[in-house]
């Protein structure tokens, strides 16, 4: 049976091309019959139905130019993609229904606690796509600063959870770690990952790829292997190895967090029930039993002080037993970049380093992998922290982290060294002195210019830590990149930063 | 001097016609350069420069398609306009700089209140266009409930009275009024206008035109005269009549109010503090002194209760003293239309016929437009509600409202009659009875399905009151269109809704 809203001849859909993000938007021209019938105009809210019954609320654009026929309709690809069009299907528009759960946001903002119900129905509403950006814009507004309490939090998380997929190890013990506002180059999770499985655990960690950063784990461990599992491939390489180390994006793990956190970015606003509710929903997705949470504090990182830390570990546990979580948290050091290398090749050689125990290694990045991967084995294994830590540092020197990683990457499509950049520049000293500062931002910076992420081999090795000392001609930083063009860019920008690396006179 | 951010190549621009509202948008190829070496991606917020040095902050969308060549940079009408460019100008785009603002709105979100200067520093920056519609969305889902005392809704109300154009009249007794929550049909404003000023009364006033209702009070006055006026020709009008009945929307009045609004109405999230501030700095903008405030209440209106209207009623009397304004607050029925007429041309036959002392004027019109006035001559003159609402009476009766309304329409640019519509359907009683219910929202929709504002002549005439007995093949309502399709939209609508005026059987 065709379905004719308004019982309105069907306008034909056509595919533009326009990447708006997960906000579906249409495009209707300003003569089209519709648009005066039905009263609509740009950042109208439309109900968009198919000949085979498929439906989306989308936002509109009205389109003045010549861009689209009289008889045609627009769809960015969020919309062509959700509802799988064909060139010219014929589509009909009308009002939709008003939005239930936007009842429940307002409540929230009048300073109401809401209810399980509640949360389900908002994350349910979003997840489907009818939320537009200045909705989600307002949910996340009005659950900002402490305005959820820890019950709210875990009813928000346990609502994001049930709203995607989730996996059943059918295990008690299930390990994953969770690093809260990442400095540059601090990519631990590969080699904890490989030294917690080396000793037994179960730990299916997936990863997202970089969002503002210059690498994001997922895009760092592709230089090294394939990370775009499907659910019953990383199932198998589990169940093989013990663990994996995959990108979550295709998974569905969570779905309501990925399109929270795109408008959470361009507001900006801290709620550490959201973060919270992120973060948690995330790895009970991912069937965790037993969670770390690395908290880095320092002045640029994105938990400045001990007081805050301690408030936000504090909910993390409350909402973690709630949810019959076993979860720890673990304060790190955040007041500089770890390693050397910032990018997805750069990072991975550091990785290869401390796992092959190469003199060259740098001991910051393999010192906090230890640190890291200690803390979960006590944690498991009822032992101290001294234990844990040593038995992480054996499993690294002893060579059964590298295997147990080199086995890992094979079962998940084969192993592979990352590629190299041909392109390079080095900042070196105009003087002897000691590194009295790094800018983390520009650093990042320039490495998103040299290329990075979408350039693997791209972005920046710096060579040198605070406190050190330089002679002058020494090397501070290197920026690499595959072409002249993303070399420049960054040398210039370089140029007008010098002040990336401060040198003290003495 | 040449502006080259980043040094880059400079994108050429292309006007695509898109209507975004009044959040510029860019579209930019996923192959051009400046994406891969600046890190763009969709949603991104990026600096816009001109070769000219013009400015503007701007959200991305990535476009997938052959839409645009690599060189090129798609503008939507508001980016394009705002920018004043010509086809193929060079455009060069960059990271904007933080808004700093933005720190104030998380200021209100975690529980703040916020001083004179901030409220400014947010509605500069808003009026810039250096807030995304999800950062307004922030602010005013920051600001709803009652997070704003008094005192910030004053503040408030100043910035944005700052942000745009004023008028000062040199004169000590300005008079201005406002509907919170319109009536379909509600059209006193011309009539309380003509009635005030024939009383000597100076009265300025802008209206908008229709958002979501089938007519604005400019809608309807452009059926009779010129409403698109400037500054100075609005201030000759005024300066000869004493008053005018103008469109607000070319002024400038208030601008940000103008976003705002747009955002607000996708949220439906009640604030009365964002109301108070819209509503009251539009009038001092317009350089009002003394101010009503009519404040339907009734189970459809938007205030619902006589406690919410006290409410309302009272943060209203409190910011406007604050702000130096006389201001008084009328309560008036809200249960069912007013006057017989929903869309601009047939509103327009409702005010002449008022106007004109015709007997066929609908008499809940001209008694509701006694009421407004009177109240306003009142609060001016020192004298009793009665002695205010005869002296509006007398001045309609004996013809001198109409003749000053005649004079502002000749000033404006000349009077005209408004039109009338060819196509035309009645809704006729199916057995005598009484009218019960009548549904201001499908009413309301009829006649814009019908064309209203757009085609001025399209609307709905009803022609039965709460209470009306009608015989059976009585007319109960007619639908107006300009052409026979929009004629049956609206008459299939009304088949699916025949509900709409409900008539008990005795």
């Amino acid at each position: 049976m065709m379905l004719t809203p308004e019982r309105m001849a069907p306008l034909k859909a056509r595919r533009l091309g326009i990447d708006t993000h997960h906000e579906p938007t249409l495009y209707l021209p300003a003569q089209s019959h519709v648009c005066r019938s039905e009263g609509f105009e740009s950042l109208s809210r439309v109900q968009v139905t198919t000949h085979q019954g498929g439906h989306l609320i989308a936002s509109l654009n009205i389109v003045t130019s010549e861009l689209l026929g009289d008889d045609e309709v627009g769809f960015s690809e969020s919309a062509w993609l959700r509802l799988s069009l064909n060139a010219e299907d014929p589509i009909w528009l009308s009002h939709p229904k008003p939005v239930q759960s936007l009842s429940h946001v307002r409540a929230k903002v009048y300073g109401h606690a809401l209810s399980d119900l509640q949360f389900q129905s908002i994350i349910n509403d979003i997840v489907e796509g009818r939320y537009a950006d200045v909705h989600l814009a307002a949910f996340i507004t009005a659950c900002g600063d402490d305005n959820l309490n820890d019950t709210e939090i875990t009813a928000l998380t346990e609502a994001m959870v049930k709203s995607g997929s989730t996996l059943d190890w059918k295990l008690p013990l299930v390990v994953d770690k969770h690093c809260v506002g990442g400095l540059p180059g601090n990519r631990t999770t590969p080699i904890v990952v490989s030294i917690l499985t080396a000793c037994g655990l179960t730990v299916p960690k997936t990863s997202s790829r970089a969002i503002t950063s210059p690498a994001g784990t997922a895009d760092t461990m592709e230089t090294l292997t394939e990370v775009s599992l499907s659910l019953e491939k990383m199932r198998d390489v589990v169940s093989q190895q013990g663990g994996c180390l995959a990108w979550g994006g295709a998974m569905r793990l969570s779905p309501a967090d990925d399109m929270l956190i795109q408008v959470e970015r361009a507001l900006d606003i801290d709620s550490e029930g959201q973060l919270i509710a992120s973060v948690l929903s995330k790895k009970i997705a991912a069937g965790a039993t037993h969670v770390l949470i690395d908290i880095p504090v320092g002045p640029t990182a994105k938990v400045r002080s001990q007081e805050a830390a301690e408030r936000l570990a504090s909910s993390f546990r409350a909402v973690g037993s709630n949810l019959g979580l076993e979860l720890q948290v673990l304060f790190t050091d955040g007041s500089q970049p770890v390693g050397r290398g910032i990018g997805p090749a750069l990072e991975a050689h550091d990785i290869l380093a401390v796992l092959q125990n190469d003199n060259s290694a740098p001991p910051d990045l393999r010192d906090r992998s230890a640190e890291v991967a200690g803390a979960m084995l006590a944690m498991v294994k009822q032992i101290s922290l001294e234990e844990g830590t040593r038995l992480a540092r054996e499993t690294l020197a002893n060579g059964s982290a590298w295997e147990k990683f080199r086995a890992i990457c094979n079962a998940q499509g084969g192993f592979r060294l990352p590629p190299v950049a041909h392109y390079r520049y080095a900042l070196v000293a105009e003087h002897t002195g000691s590194v009295s500062r790094i800018d983390n931002r520009i650093l990042a910076k320039i490495a998103k210019l040299a290329g990075a992420p979408a350039d693997p081999a791209a972005g920046v090795e710096i060579n040198v830590k605070l406190g050190d000392r330089v002679e002058c001609q020494d090397v501070l930083l290197m920026i690499h990149a595959e072409n002249a063009g993303e070399l420049n860019y960054a040398v210039e920008y370089l140029n007008e930063h010098p002040h990336v690396i401060e040198l003290s006179n003495h």
